[in-house]
């Protein structure tokens, strides 16, 4: 893919995801000029004096001003209010992408609010962890990660395929799936293990809080994405509520299953469980 | 502390565990020979040839011959059969101690079948993880982890000085705590969290396999001590059962609720769960 290539792209929510955003943009040379909106103006200011951004807008229509690529990368919670502020702004031809980890109940609705000529295009790059802020943005954040594109029926042509360029030229895998489809399949592999490490920190805090003084790297690593802000996942729990439950569900009645057997002594069925997780642990990223 | 001197120390089980402290019993200087026992005499060959013990012994009695220092290092679950078979070795002076993950259904048991005049004392370093084997060896594994060190009413004074010098000259940080608070301690900060992540693996990898390939870092850290031995964890699970049913049945009450709020579409009450919890993540090791 070659170019790619924008005037001026309009980043909407200059946090860790926005402003690794507009730095690999920068990196990879596919725009001359990137303006930021966000809420805090200290935080807009420190990303244009660290060269992030070119300039910043107070109003988010006005940020939109003349941009052919504007960027959702605010918490997904926030996408439908951004766009009703700015819509008015997008001319025909600007392309509107965003990088939230929702996308089944905000793809259609942010596509029926595009303007005539105004194309919208849904992206999630798997990337970004628990941290949070601009300090931690990188403009490699997105390279070798994975980049799910989710184009629907109503999609322009041209659009999805300056969006999957895009991705590509930040140098991540991008991979192709329905709005519906990527909510199943991130309620089970992304919100579920979130929703299961800031269980597993209350579990423990709750029960004695001096207990936390003795975990080790294995507690540390499986309940790292509990730091994650709150606000955002609180959001794509309820944005993408079914599936979520849906997993919980699943969760529970498999946990239920390793109690029963623990209560009966059961150590083959026990070990068995164990045995099946670990070799699928160990199969992932091995085709 | 210094000072902490044995002639000759018998490692039996000579996995990552074994082979990590006989290294840093070589490099802190601590011995001048270092013997080993396990199932696979490759794999002791194998240690033998890289140095990391000097011979070793097709039976674990025969291995203990002479030894002042003996270290169960085989998973916990065999612990009591090794010593029952090796402890007709065991002199007068000999010390005993072990680096497994249980210690209340342990500690009484082992501290019984020793001999008159040796004296066994419980240790479990909390390092290494989901790795397994010589090649993952270090003799730095222990350096800045925790060692907690289980004393009972019964245990030596002079043994007790020793094994704690040892872990320290290994760089560890020492706690004391006894065999039974070690096993609820360390049902909720390490055996749950094992418990949970081989749970979230199978619902994941039960519910369609190919979901597996849509992972992120984040699903990968949560999940990466579901590649820890099924045997081994399977056999902590029994010999805690009480403590870790007890902390499953707590996480399972904690992730009702969860379940609840969602249902309920309570984002106030999903988000007041994540915040608790982020704030508790964040805030181990601030104190």
């Amino acid at each position: 893919v070659t170019g790619v290539f924008f005037n001026k792209i309009t980043v909407l929510g200059v946090g860790l995801i926005g402003a690794s955003f507009a730095q690999a943009a920068r990196k990879n040379g596919i725009c001359s000029e990137i303006v930021g909106f966000g809420r805090s103006r200290e935080n807009l200011a420190r990303a244009q004096s660290l060269g992030i951004i070119d300039s910043f807008k107070a109003d988010p229509a006005d940020a939109c001003e003349g941009a052919d690529l504007i960027v959702l990368s605010s918490p997904v919670g926030s996408f439908l209010d951004l766009v009703r502020r700015s819509s008015s702004a997008f001319r025909t031809g600007t392309v509107v992408t965003d990088t939230g980890s929702v996308k089944g109940a905000i793809v259609h609705e942010i596509e029926r609010l595009m303007p005539s000529g105004v194309h919208f295009i849904g992206g999630h790059p798997i990337a970004g962890g628990e941290r949070s802020g601009i300090d931690a943005a990188s403009p490699d954040l997105f390279a070798s990660a994975k980049c799910i594109v989710t184009p629907t029926d109503r999609s322009d042509a041209v659009a999805l395929e300056k969006i999957t360029g895009l991705w590509m030229s930040f140098g991540s895998q991008v991979l192709t799936m329905d709005p519906d489809s990527h909510d199943r399949v991130y309620a089970y592999v992304s919100h579920l293990p979130h929703v299961i490490a800031y269980t597993l920190v209350n579990t423990v805090g709750e029960n004695d809080r001096s207990l936390l003084d003795f975990v080790g790297q294995g507690f540390l690593d499986t309940t790292r994405i509990a730091a994650s802000s709150p606000e955002l996942w609180r959001d794509v729990c309820l944005l993408n509520r079914e599936n979520v439950l849906e997993s919980i569900r699943h969760f529970q009645r498999k946990l239920d299953l390793l109690e029963q057997y623990l209560t009966a002594s059961d150590g083959d069925a026990v070990g068995g469980e164990f045995m099946k997780a670990q070799r699928l642990r160990e199969g992932i990223g091995q085709d």
